[in-house]
């Protein structure tokens, strides 16, 4: 018994009052009721809760609202003249609807729940969706991205037009930046997008941003990871960003991914259903490139952030747990070395020599986030350079170089091909200089 | 014997190519060559070189140019209309011309020094200057910004009207959070100002910067701790930042200090020598105040930047090293506690709890810069506050964060005296909720 028999058989309607297990509600209508054991309540306080049906639940009938009818669900049909999008729920507020306000989870994310709760999507392509986890992003570890790149491959390798992963926003950066270099030559497109606001707020950006989500993976020409944001606080476009350049710049602003040191590479006019290519320096979409599914990553990479006051000596330490090691370092690229032999100051320059030595890379990335590291204008970053710290001339962000050292280190463990393969461009993480730097 | 003497004696006048120790090129005029050993040569590499004088230093004349005088210095007499500003150099770009290229140093920052080669300061006030240290700000310790404030006060004491600070650009932030706390009920304006770009170079933003910020520290309203840098990439105006909000956000534009969560407190029009201030939210200009100078800091405390991979051992480890951790979260405030069980996540909240319990506060910041940690929104953030990690509905930035803790725990080790204390405002680090937000 699915769950429209289990309510046709206690005599249930939509618009009833009802109680199931201890939660109290009126049943809500769902448009496309199939294949789904999912029933949703609208409770006292206003909230939807979604709750899975088995032929065991507890569900009684309180109050009779007439005139309203239990419809048997319709069966969807596959339109052969729509593109096929999947949709990966890896958890994040766009994968909730009241659970952290309530502590209820909603249970699956069926192609049906997701085009009952937005229409859209089902008028734009074909939806097959699956959840692959229901984790915050807090909790999203290295050896998530790769189960996720290897869902993608499956599911490329399926046929589908485009993917869509939903995802928490605080670490979204992260995954999308190595889901770059784990996904090379992609086909076509694979967006990750989520939500800065739950759906029970009137201000909430999941419908905007999954609705644009979708429409670039049918539509969309750019085959690369990208991230699908709201562009700015009002509701008309989505910013299409690279996944290697794209930083969460803002803690709850609908509009705070932010490519870092590029543009956007495209707008969604989620009104117009419209797609604005903002440059031309893309992969273009095409079914019949081969993906290069490359999941081998060493995960055990650490970030040393440098302030005044920071110990050299805690940086020695930090090589005892982990094999590679990115310094958030000022301006240009620098750490202290005292080259001024002041007698304050601290060197970091033994112990970088001592850790390179050892085999673990020192790579840097820029702490004023925006910006090109140039270990060639002060003499700071010039003894560190000839020390062989990695990232002269980089834009990338702290998280994208941890990400891609990761990745580096889980290829080769010599320093020489390391450093190579760290300054060589693989998937946009470097970008040309250009007019943001002036 | 002085420059001019020394000059005078071998028959040198300006224009003449003379050779100094082993540096050869012309001698260049300086228009108040007053109380200073120090003469200019340009270069063959069009690069100006300062060189100190001594009696003993081999000067020799290599080529006469006609026509040009060796003037005898002018001796500078103070002007009781204007007001007097003291300039107190730090080090960095701004304090340099040519020492990052060629190696060479300028050796002194005397007042006559400054104003030949920024005339427009002397004309605004009377200038007093000296040098404090002459350091990279990658070397800038904690225990140098106790030296600077304890300077600044000895100049208030003196009776200036108001203090400019150069001060290299890459640790500025720190340095300016630092003195906000450290120097409380300030009776004039403290301006820290700096060059993103050598003065050797066309685009140098040094005359700009430290004239407006002469200028503030002379006529300026705000008696506050305050950074003086471009506003844009136009070398139009400057922006007036408060110094516990304000952050380096480009590794070389012009315009790399932003605000952050507030606007800038006011603009220097350079070229009408003009005040705009933006808000009336700051203290004023009042000489009569009492400066209430506190240097008590405790430098030992160091930043943890949570991301996918890292490792709660290593957290654990550096309550070895530090008295307190700033944890640069994720999103509103985040770390991994792992409340969904998941088999590959890893929970933070036993370390953070077991920190909290030694008697090691636990401070959060934003990893995304810009906006307000709210704990509680989401179970992750509501579970890490119960555990006694401060900083929920904070918006200061991580190294506003990490300055105001070393400053907290010079105070006490009491650690509800110190949750108290950090979620004080003390001087304007956190700020009220505001549009920037939205």
């Amino acid at each position: 018994m699915d769950a429209y028999e289990i309510l046709k058989s206690k005599g249930i309607s939509i618009g009833d009052k009802i109680r199931v297990n201890s939660i109290e509600g009126i049943l809500m209508p769902r448009t496309e009721f199939v294949e789904s054991d999912v029933i949703v309540i609208k409770m006292s306080n206003g909230y939807n809760i979604g709750i899975k049906l088995k032929e065991e639940t507890e569900v009684k009938l309180i109050e009779k609202k007439e005139g309203l009818v239990l419809e048997k669900p319709k069966t969807k049909r596959f339109d052969s003249n729509k593109p096929t999008v999947s949709i990966l729920a890896c958890g994040g507020t766009i994968a909730s609807r009241v659970e952290y306000k309530t502590g209820a989870v909603f249970p699956s994310f069926s192609p049906e729940e997701l085009i009952e709760a937005f229409p859209e999507i089902g008028e734009i392509a074909n939806i097959k969706a699956r959840k692959l986890f229901d984790l915050f992003s807090e909790d999203m570890q290295p050896e998530h991205w790769k189960i996720i790149a290897q869902e993608v491959a499956k599911e490329i390798e399926s046929g589908v037009d485009g993917i869509v992963l939903m995802h928490g926003t605080d670490t979204m950066h992260y995954t999308s930046a190595a889901l770059g270099f784990m996904l090379q030559d992609l086909p076509i497109p694979v967006i990750l997008v989520g939500a800065q606001r739950s759906s029970d707020r009137g201000s909430s950006d999941n419908r905007i941003n999954l609705v644009s989500a979708v429409l670039f993976a049918a539509m969309g020409e750019i085959a690369e990871v990208v991230v699908c944001m709201h562009e700015s606080s009002n509701d008309d476009y989505c910013a299409i960003h690279r996944g290697t350049k794209v930083r969460k710049m803002h803690a709850s602003r609908r509009d705070a991914f932010k490519s870092i040191n590029i543009s956007p590479l495209a707008r969604v006019n989620y009104f117009e259903r419209r797609i604005e290519y903002l440059t031309t320096n893309f992969k273009k979409r095409d079914k019949s490139r081969k993906l290069k599914l490359d999941t081998n990553i060493n995960p055990n990479v650490g970030i040393f952030y440098f302030h005044p006051g920071a110990k050299p000596e805690f940086l020695r330490e930090m090589g005892k747990f982990y094999e590679g090691i990115v310094i958030a370092a000022t301006g240009l690229g620098h750490v202290g070395v005292n080259s001024g032999n002041d007698k304050l100051a601290k060197s970091f320059l033994p112990v970088i020599k001592e850790l390179i030595e050892k085999g673990i890379p020192i790579v840097f990335a820029p702490q004023t986030i925006y910006g090109r590291l140039n270990m060639n204008v002060y003499s700071t970053g010039r003894i560190l350079e000839k020390a062989g710290v990695i990232g002269n001339l980089c834009d990338w962000t702290i998280e994208t170089a941890l990400v891609k050292l990761m990745f580096v280190l889980g290829h080769t463990k010599d320093m020489n091909e390391i450093k190579k393969m760290m300054l060589t461009n693989i998937v946009g993480e470097i970008s040309e200089r250009s007019e943001h730097e002036l």
